[in-house]
């Protein structure tokens, strides 16, 4: 089990930023986030596009900023959970809590703070009847370890950067890989799109354009998967996993049901110290609304500072929170 | 007259975001400090310290932060009345506003943003029976236009880095320039008091130290200050000007008067909007306070982009405020 003072659940810029502010006043902090990296939409939905209203900065690149908080909270020692989504709130007779994702990890601490954005992203799911039979039994949505389809015969769906880079990847490591893609030109960038085009002129994977994998067989485990192309007939393709990429979206989940005050699927909370309704809980940046709450980042930012002088006297019971200034103060590592 | 949609009373780095929040709304402003120059609090008090909890600058000097503003705000093209103090609110029958300066400028908008941190910087007076009666007949606290001084008789009184660097600049352009410093070390710039001791002995100005300023003469204008060496038998020195420079202390001043609700001496808002009592007059940054409120860089901007999305329904009110993110909809310049 793993204990720190603040768990937070979300990567996304505000929750970095949390791990600043709740640094400065000596608060440990372990990060959750079901993304393998962290940043949010900024890593997720544009990581290379300028972002103008960070304030100081004229432009950023999205991924930049990332970057930076990243280094920013860097002597602060955060920890995290990449990779695993936080489903269960379990709220301890002394007030604390443990936090458990969906692969069993749990985390105890004092304060929970929710900074899930849009909530957690998930893989778009093809429409295919059976397909979650074989969910974690050769059908993944995401690749986690390459290492794990080593000599395996793999089929991948989509058109976009993800499914053209893990096809180009695996394509070196798997027995024999296929990429299934439902249109004939790709949404991921051109330089990759020629890559698997002239791999599959070389014979080092399958390329099957306007096609469709349309259904999954297997006992118990994956065996092979049913191609439509073109509208031709349809015929059967043997494979060990398959792995549709087709992109996130947000949802969210789990948290839905801890209790929370809703509006709109967003947490209401109180702006004083952006505390939810749950004492010890509370919700920054994208994901919670009060009067006035504009979905940027720079409010975020704002409303994990307050946050974090409100969870001192949760993690502090005995001390006195006092404002001092970085530029007094400097920062000392935890 | 000066016509804009938000006159902004205050260019610290809460004012000039607040630039930035309202351009992006297409509201023109006009900006309005009692310093000759923008960054309030940053600019006059730490210029060259660096600050740790700007969200995304892991450390960034307090000037450098300035400058970063400016140019994020220069799109917009602000307008500046730098060097005046806001004195009056004139409230006008249509709802819209004339702020008045020190200095007679008038202002005429339909928002009044208060953005004045601790309050407008005064010169630190030293304490002497009749100095306010020659001030602008020969007593000046602040050097405007060093023009002014040229071939003039000039006592400059002070031991930090304005003393230092005024006298050696006037040095070079008044007729007889000298130094009244009560202690024999400099609280400025090394180097700055380095090279006032070599221009005293190379005979291009005057450094008289452990002496105090303990009156001033004139008829009508200032002719002559009586200096004090060392406890000795005071004696008078014939000048044009007398120059007291012994920094800045911030007062709210003439503020206090505008009916505005206070709370110790800070502008009480509600945190939806960051509005006073007063319809049409926002207060952001150091100078208001609310529940949780942290007197911080970072809240101050987040005030200003609530500021915004208020502000917009005064300035155009026929229309409906939508938030747009700059990395979808970039910048227009104004
Ligand atoms: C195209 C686009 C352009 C934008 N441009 C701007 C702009 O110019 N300026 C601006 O200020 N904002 C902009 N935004 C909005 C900005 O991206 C968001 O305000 C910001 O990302 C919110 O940060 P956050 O940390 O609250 O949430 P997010 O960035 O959404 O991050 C939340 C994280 O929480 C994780 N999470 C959620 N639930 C769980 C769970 N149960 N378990 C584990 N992890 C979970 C998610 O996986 C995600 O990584 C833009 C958004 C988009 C989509
Ligand atoms: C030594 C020190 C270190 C600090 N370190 C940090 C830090 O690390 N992080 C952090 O976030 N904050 C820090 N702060 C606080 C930070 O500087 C303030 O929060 C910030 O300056 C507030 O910005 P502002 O724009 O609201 O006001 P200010 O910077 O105070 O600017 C207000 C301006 O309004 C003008 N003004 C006021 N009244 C009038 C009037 N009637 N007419 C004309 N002009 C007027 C003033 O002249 C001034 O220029 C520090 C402060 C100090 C003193």
């Amino acid at each position: 089990m793993l204990t720190t003072d603040i768990c937070i659940v979300g990567a996304g810029p505000v929750g970095l930023f949390a791990v600043f502010e709740a640094g400065l006043l000596k608060m440990r902090c372990h990060v959750i986030d079901a993304l393998p990296v962290v940043g949010g939409q900024l890593s997720e939905i544009y990581p290379k596009k300028p972002i103008y209203d960070i304030p100081g900065f004229p432009e950023v690149l999205a991924g930049d900023l990332v970057k930076n908080l990243e280094k920013q909270i860097a002597p602060f020692h955060p920890t995290f959970t990449l990779g695993e989504r936080v489903e269960h709130l379990h709220k301890q007779e002394d007030g604390s809590f443990i936090v458990e994702t969906s692969e069993g990890t749990h985390v105890a601490c004092k304060v929970v703070v929710i900074a899930g954005g849009l909530g957690s992203f998930e893989p778009r799911k093809p429409a295919i009847d059976n397909l979650e039979t074989f969910e974690g039994k050769g059908v993944n949505y995401m690749v986690r370890d390459p290492e794990h389809f080593r000599s395996k015969k793999v089929v991948i769906a989509g058109g976009g950067d993800s499914a053209l880079d893990w096809a180009i990847y695996l394509a070196g490591i798997a027995e024999d890989l296929t990429l299934v893609h439902r249109g004939t030109s790709f949404r991921g960038a051109p330089e990759s799109a020629q890559k698997v085009v002239s791999m599959a002129e070389e014979g080092h994977l399958k390329l099957l354009l306007k096609s469709n994998v349309t259904d999954v067989h297997g006992n118990g485990k994956l065996n092979a998967v049913t191609v439509l192309v073109d509208n031709e007939t349809p015929y059967e393709i043997e494979t060990d996993y398959f792995i549709p990429l087709f992109g996130l979206v947000p949802k969210l989940g789990p948290i839905d049901n801890w209790g929370l005050e809703l509006d709109k699927s967003a947490i209401v909370v109180n702006t004083v110290d952006y505390s939810t309704n749950i004492p010890g809980v509370y919700a920054i940046g994208d994901i919670n609304t009060y009067p006035g709450k504009l979905k940027l980042i720079l409010c975020g930012f704002h409303e994990a500072a307050l946050m974090a002088q409100s969870a001192y006297n949760i993690v502090y019971p005995d001390k006195k929170f006092v404002l001092k200034y970085t530029t007094v103060n400097g920062i000392q590592e935890l």
